[in-house]
Order: structure tokens, then sequence, then C-alpha cells
């Protein structure tokens, strides 16, 4: 019997591509709210004893989590062998310790209830810091598809001489991944925050890179604030425009149009969370690691 | 050390009641959402070594209950003995049933997420009705505060000659002991609903009642489409315009103003959650079993 795949809202897309990139079934269902706003959610075709899998990104986390975390539930009530998370965007991995007496680390216990409803969990390149891998906090197994060689092919098509440039320390993981696999040279960047709006940038001396396009790439772009001031700092050189790459386009309010408007080249993004600047499709090295996974659930390895 | 009371936001009316009433002490706490859309909860006092409580009424309860687990998670963490919710309005108490193949039971996923955060829970006139107890679905004491005195002693203030009006079976419960302690008669209805907006009522003879106003209860009041057809119905006879009475005034979307437009006469709610129509205010109940709760949780007992 096929696999089955279920989307939350919106995520209908995603669904359907896993579904012919990795053979499974879609299996549809009711997720809505009733009027005085609480959810419903009900699978409308049998899930019995098959691997089932949800495909549901998670920006703009806190309203989805708990119709998902109902859904996922109802799968396992109707007697799915297994359900599986496919959240291309993974949440609340920022808050990673107390930074303050009386704060809490969400990405703990968020990780605690989505670990209590499904069997196991694929994302792409979550928000490492502190918590450097994701079974520190997901007591399921919790499976990574990296961004890199999509972004790399996407700038080497794309770009001629680039210049890859990250916002800040935690980005040189992503940015000498990238480099190395596009095969340009690479430069990270320094900043200080101040608040959630509030970022200090201090840019190294890249007027030696005159002949490249800086192509600046950064995991979650989410107000765009530290972008926007290495776009402004880097249109104050004589290097062309920009090219900003986000791997999670949250861009939160006005942040997209306030980064064009800041000078920025080209903005593309990889397509985790669905964005106008969606260039860059992961759907089909997703759907590779959802046929391992499914394979490694019905061996009964985790 | 006094007990300490945090409000969630637009529950500050209720905990500085709370503190008035109960003797604690107001303890301050952010809880906020991040440009990205996730929560940030952060207790701004001690709240170690003392019982804790939070205010939070769960309306429209899916956005609202991310950042409430995380806040009563950030007061356990902060040392406090034991961490109380009040939540005046409890919501997901209507799915108690799998109604259809692929549903699930949202009550018990819903009591077991709030179980696992909280020691104890206060609530009024939740919605029972497969599910006959509290007990049943949530694993920490869940205490109930009746509404019924509050609404018979309103109705005995301001109604001369009223006639109780139970919209269904459903409803006997309150109609009859909130009739019987406002020294009134009463009726109860009977209602089919074919979905969430479609509902049939079958109005009984109330012309024996000429000289009374009727007066209609019921426990949550959302779309307010069975009062509606009733308020219709009794339009229809020679009684006064009735009176609608909601313990839990949750009113989506136009309902307030659809159910004034059938042709309701006054329109009031319990304070459960915060409406224009609140007139009956059942704090000083709430605060009672606050007391008693806290001095239970000091002395062992649960």
């Amino acid at each position: 019997m096929k696999s089955a795949v279920i989307a939350m809202p919106n995520n209908e897309p995603l669904a359907d591509d896993l579904a012919d990139l990795a053979g499974l079934e879609r299996v549809e269902a009711i997720v809505r709210h009733f009027p005085d706003g609480e959810s419903h959610v009900r699978v409308e075709e049998s899930v019995a004893g098959r691997h089932t899998l949800i495909a549901c990104t998670l920006d703009r986390p806190d309203d989805k989590l708990v119709p998902l975390l109902l859904l996922a539930a109802a799968v396992r009530e109707a007697g799915a062998l297994s359900v599986g998370l496919v959240a291309p965007y993974l949440p609340y991995m920022r808050q990673d310790r107390r930074f303050h007496p009386g704060e809490t680390i969400s990405a703990r216990h968020v990780a605690a209830w989505i670990s209590q409803q499904v069997n196991w969990l694929l994302t792409v390149d979550p928000h490492l810091h502190r918590i450097t891998d994701l079974s520190q906090v997901y007591s399921v197994p919790a499976r990574v598809v990296h961004a890199a060689d999509g972004v790399a092919d996407w700038i080497r098509a794309h770009i001629s001489s680039p210049l890859l440039v990250g916002p800040d320390e935690e980005s040189v993981q992503w940015v000498s991944e990238v480099a190395l696999r596009a095969g340009a040279p690479f430069v990270v960047l320094t900043k200080t925050r101040h608040g959630d709006r509030d970022v200090e940038v201090s840019v190294p001396h890249v007027e030696r890179w005159r002949s490249h396009t800086p192509v600046l790439v950064d995991d979650v772009v989410s107000t765009a604030r530290t972008m926007m001031e290495i776009v402004v700092q880097l249109r104050r050189t004589d290097l062309p425009p920009p090219v900003c790459v986000a791997i999670h386009p949250v861009f939160a309010g006005s942040a997209f149009a306030d980064l064009r408007a800041a000078g920025a080249g080209d903005i593309v993004s990889c397509d985790t969370i669905r964005h106008p600047s969606n260039r860059i499709s992961l759907t089909a090295a997703i759907a590779a690691r959802v046929v391992e996974l499914i394979s490694d659930a019905g061996s009964g390895r985790r």
C-alpha cells in the first residue's frame, strides 16, 4: 500500500510535489476553524496501515501548531503505521537559552510538543546556534535537508563572478559551504544586535572585489534588517547591487519591500516558505530524504 | 510570601480584581510576538517559592495556547511553588467524541497539553456533554465556578415575572438551576443541528406565559444562531422581547449585532470573556475559589 501525504492548509503545492517525486498518494484532510475559532481536523480517507506524512511549513507558527498537532493525532488514531512531519521551515529555534531571568527555552517546549505527536521530522537547515543538533531538543528522529547545493547551483547558473557575503559569524556554516560548492570566494561580516530591529554591522574592505557581484546569503530572513544594513553599506562601494538569497524567506511585515528599497539587486529565496521571491526549489531534495525516512520507518530503523 | 497572579494579554482586569479580592500580588510578565510571529514570554518579577496563577480566558484559543503554555513553563522554571490557570472560558469542550471517522477528540489533547504545564485549573461552567466531568480529560485538578447564582441574582434584580427559556436539552442543567434560584418558572426547547450555522428549533406553546418576560439562558453563545431562532419565534407571540443571557459571550463575527437585529430585548453576559454585553461579574466567585485552591496547593492537598 502506498504511503500517504496530507497537506496542511497552504501546503498543497509541497504535498503535490512530494506525492509526485516520492511516489506517495495524496490524502485529503479537512483543517478548518469553527466559528468560535477552534480548529476542526478530519482525515477524509483511510490512512490505516500506511506510513503517512504531513506537509506543513511552520513560519508564523502560533496559530498553526494547534491544528497541526491535532491533525497528527487524528492520523495516528486513524491507524497510520507512522506519522512524519515535513516542515521545511522549523520555528522556535532562536530562543535556545534563557537570555534573561524569567524566560523559558521555547525551542525545547515546542520540540517536545511536536515530538509527542509525530514519529519523525524533516526540515531544511534549521537555525542552529547553542542547540547544535536537533536531537538535543527533538526526541524523535529529526532529519535535515541542506539548501547549500540548491543555492550554489542557482548562483553558478545566474551570477558571473559572485562574491559570497555572510551577514555574521553564525552564517559561516552556510556561506562557506555555498561558496565552496559555487566555486566562489566569500567574506563574513560581523553584527551586534541591540534589539529585534536594531542591528549594527561591521563591513570589512570589500573594495578588493570590484569585479564581483556580492551575493548575501542568510538562513532566516525575517525583518531583513541585517541584510538591509549590509546592502546599504555595499551600495556605498563600487560593487554592483548585491544579490540577496534567503534560505527561509519569512519576510515579516514590509521587510521584502524595505530590502528592495534599501538597494538590493535581485532578491531570491528557497521555497521553504511560499513567497514571490521563491526561485530555488528544494522539493526534489526533500522528496529524496522522504523516501529514505519512510523506508527507515518501514524497516523499524529510526 | 504572598501568592502571585500574572495576566496574559487582555486579562489584566481579571488579574487586578483577583489580586484585590484574593489577596494576591500582581506580577508582571512580557508576552509578545517577535517580528517573525513567534511568541516571547518572560516573567519580570520573582515568583520563586510562591504559588502563582495565570489569568487567561481562552476564547479563540489557537493563537493563545502557545504563549500561555510557554508562560506557564517559564513560571514553573522560575521556581514557583505551583502554577494555577484561571481560564473563565475553557475551549475545546465540544469535540468530545469522534463524530466522523478521521476526527480526533480535541478536548482530550488540549486538556493534556494544559495539564502538562499547570498544577491546577479553574474555570466557569465548562460545556459538558459526553465528557461529564473535567477530570475525564484533565489530569490535574480542574475546578468549576458556577454562574447560576450570579445569573439568578441579576434576573431577580432586573426582570419582573421572568420565564426562563433554555435553548435545548443540554441547557437543562443551567436553566433549571437558574430558574430555581431566581424563583421563576422555566421551559426548555429542543433543537436539531444540521451544521455549524444551521439549527432548527421547536418551540412549545409559550402563550400560557403572557404576563412573563422570556429570559433565554445558554452557556456558550458563539454564532448565536440558536438564540436567534428562538428570539424570532418568541417575537411571533404576544410575549415581551426576550432577554438573552450568555454565560460565555463568544459572539463570533457579527453574532451580537445579528442577535439584536433578530429582535432580542436586552442582551447580557457574564464576564468570562470581555464583551460590551458583560453585566454579570463572576470575579468574586472566582476569587473565593482561588483562595481555596491556593490553600489546598499549600497544604499538599489537591
